[in-house]
């Protein structure tokens, strides 16, 4: 078996062994073929078929119908926070945003940009900025608003909404939510979005595809701006994400994540694995609280994905990062305008490197 | 070794063996790292490297220096189509297109929508739609026109300009090619370009990334207008392409066959590699003028990367494509809106296969 690091990093992030050895095992050959997934028209009928089983893999995991569509993109969830204004905000026209981190805060500088973007909440403003999620109040959103975007996991501060705080838009506005960090690693409704979208490179797949889950009927009532076709939502619904050569390699990979979720038992097993994982790791934090100083202040809203915290020093951070490292734990080094230590936990990092993280927590604090 | 089949799709096409099968040894562990490359952050300096020697060595292949910017970037060329426009020109600008196929087409329309977009020539209106290159006079362009834009190779019908009939632009007009289906197929002089562009899934690489080169100083002069930052070419040049994730395996694949073509001895020896794989098909037609009837009229004007033609009925060309496919040929089946035979032979495809598909040609010729 290869050597396997300790995967932390936080996005291009950690995938599945089963995903990666069975993409090994097929890269030159798929399916008998005689050519690689990478060498092969997106029209031929077994490309076709990836596409189809992971659109409705992905389905199935969420316990979605026919009543929302499915793209696959590239150009990124930064590509999306200006997408989704361009479709949507004529003249004048209103969208409220909710500001939990710096993602959020661009897609509501892409919001202003386009429109009128009115702000809901939010952290920035903290003593400690986006240290906890932001109070949401309805009264601070319009009803005039054609949606509330929010987004679902802060991967730089490490914070993160549940579905029991996922905030609730107003009757007749739109709820839509960047999910790129948090997509399911949590059980939720997701028949109360009318739109998500999510970079795969946290939990899903790879860098250079963008899944986005559309309700139709919300997206031919609220997407009507005139636009080139490369840019228009319910265009590329029309023409299934095959308006022009998706990425195939990358939707190949994503299809293979699902896949291993629903054999690994869906998001309920996500779930499970992820609250283990993080108790794992919050825990060393609590019991040493002096030492590892947990970023977020308020512990309900502690993120599964990215857990955030700093020594007393700065040069004490820096030695367990080179520790880590020596041991075969990679990425832990924290956000670059951030400092501090992170450790990124997404669905495919195993409860087995998580443990082995809070087991060097323990024999760090206690050396130093 | 693995069974490998004779690839002549159209795009995603072939890529090398060489190429594939270092992709698969090192898949799940990178250079020790004990990560895959998919795995890896894009600020790690492990990726970083990937980047940098991609760009170093397309500069090499190309002959480019440091007034050139490469951007690795998703979304295909048809994103570009719609980039290219909106990044240059203003309320009443001018831009000349060439349109010698129907990608050229839909770049002119992408045009006609962000500015004035002129109509310098056309071969659409031929009793043959595109069955030769447009006959370009720069009495039709507009010296007040941004730039002259034009489609090295049509992918669709089989034609292609080489350097002896490059479009030339009028003085202080930038020249803007769309690559994308003959990039690096045959000796040119890159440096009479402001900007070349290529989807990778023909000749480069594979889907999900777009390579774009550009001249920095007529980037700086000719992309004024105010955009949102992913849709900004002077932001991407200033921030290396890594304003936001990359399609990073998509890259490290392009740049696994660039340091694939330095080896083969770079663009000469594609070239001569191209001319004697062009050579042996187009010998066939030839042979057999009356079975094989090559879709191109002009001679002249035959296309290195796509190799059209009908045969005497429909029913003949199906049991074509089906005996082909019965001796391991893949990809044979004409483009839906043209019918026929298209044989994609770009610089990945050995002249092995493409001397096994002419013995095929011979042969099904003289059993029909």
């Amino acid at each position: 078996m290869e050597k396997r690091a300790h995967n932390f990093f936080a996005g291009p992030a950690a995938l599945p062994y089963e995903v990666l050895k069975k993409a090994q095992e097929e890269l030159l050959d798929f399916k008998g073929m005689g050519v690689s997934v990478m060498e092969m028209s997106h029209r031929d009928k077994a490309f076709i078929a990836v596409a189809a089983e992971a659109e409705a893999d992905l389905k199935k995991l969420l316990g979605l119908g026919d009543d929302y569509a499915v793209l696959f993109q590239g150009g990124g969830a930064t590509h999306q926070f200006v997408m989704l204004p361009m479709n949507s905000l004529h003249a004048g026209d209103e969208a409220d945003y909710i500001v939990s981190g710096n993602w959020a805060e661009r897609a509501y500088e892409e919001g202003t940009i386009q429109g009128k973007a009115n702000l809901v909440a939010t952290s920035k403003t903290l003593a400690k900025p986006f240290s906890e999620l932001p109070v949401v109040k309805q009264e601070n959103m319009s009803p005039k608003a054609k949606y509330l975007h929010f987004c679902s996991n802060n991967t730089i501060y490490g914070t993160q909404f549940f579905e029991n705080n996922y905030p609730k838009a107003l009757p007749g506005v739109g709820l839509v939510c960047d999910m790129s960090s948090g997509f399911m690693s949590h059980t939720f409704d997701a028949t109360k979005f009318d739109m998500i979208y999510a970079g795969a490179q946290k939990n899903i797949g790879p860098a250079g595809v963008t899944v986005i889950v559309l309700k139709k009927e919300w997206a031919q009532k609220v997407f009507t701006k005139k636009l080139p076709k490369s840019f228009d939502y319910n265009y590329q619904i029309k023409k299934e994400s095959m308006f022009n050569t998706p990425p195939c390699f990358n939707i190949y990979i994503t299809g293979l994540v699902f896949k291993w979720m629903l054999e690994m038992g869906g998001i309920p097993a996500m779930e499970k694995r992820n609250k283990i994982k993080a108790d794992t790791i919050y825990g060393m934090i609590d019991k040493y609280p002096d030492f590892y100083r947990g970023y977020v202040t308020n512990k309900a809203h502690r993120s599964w994905m990215n857990v955030t915290f700093n020594l007393p020093t700065e040069a004490l951070e820096e030695e367990f990062v080179k520790a880590a490292k020596a041991k075969n734990m990679l990425g832990l080094k924290g956000y670059r305008d951030l400092g501090g230590i992170r450790a990124s936990i997404y669905n495919s990092t195993s409860p087995e490197s998580v443990q082995f993280l809070a087991d060097f927590m323990e024999e760090f604090k206690k050396s130093h």
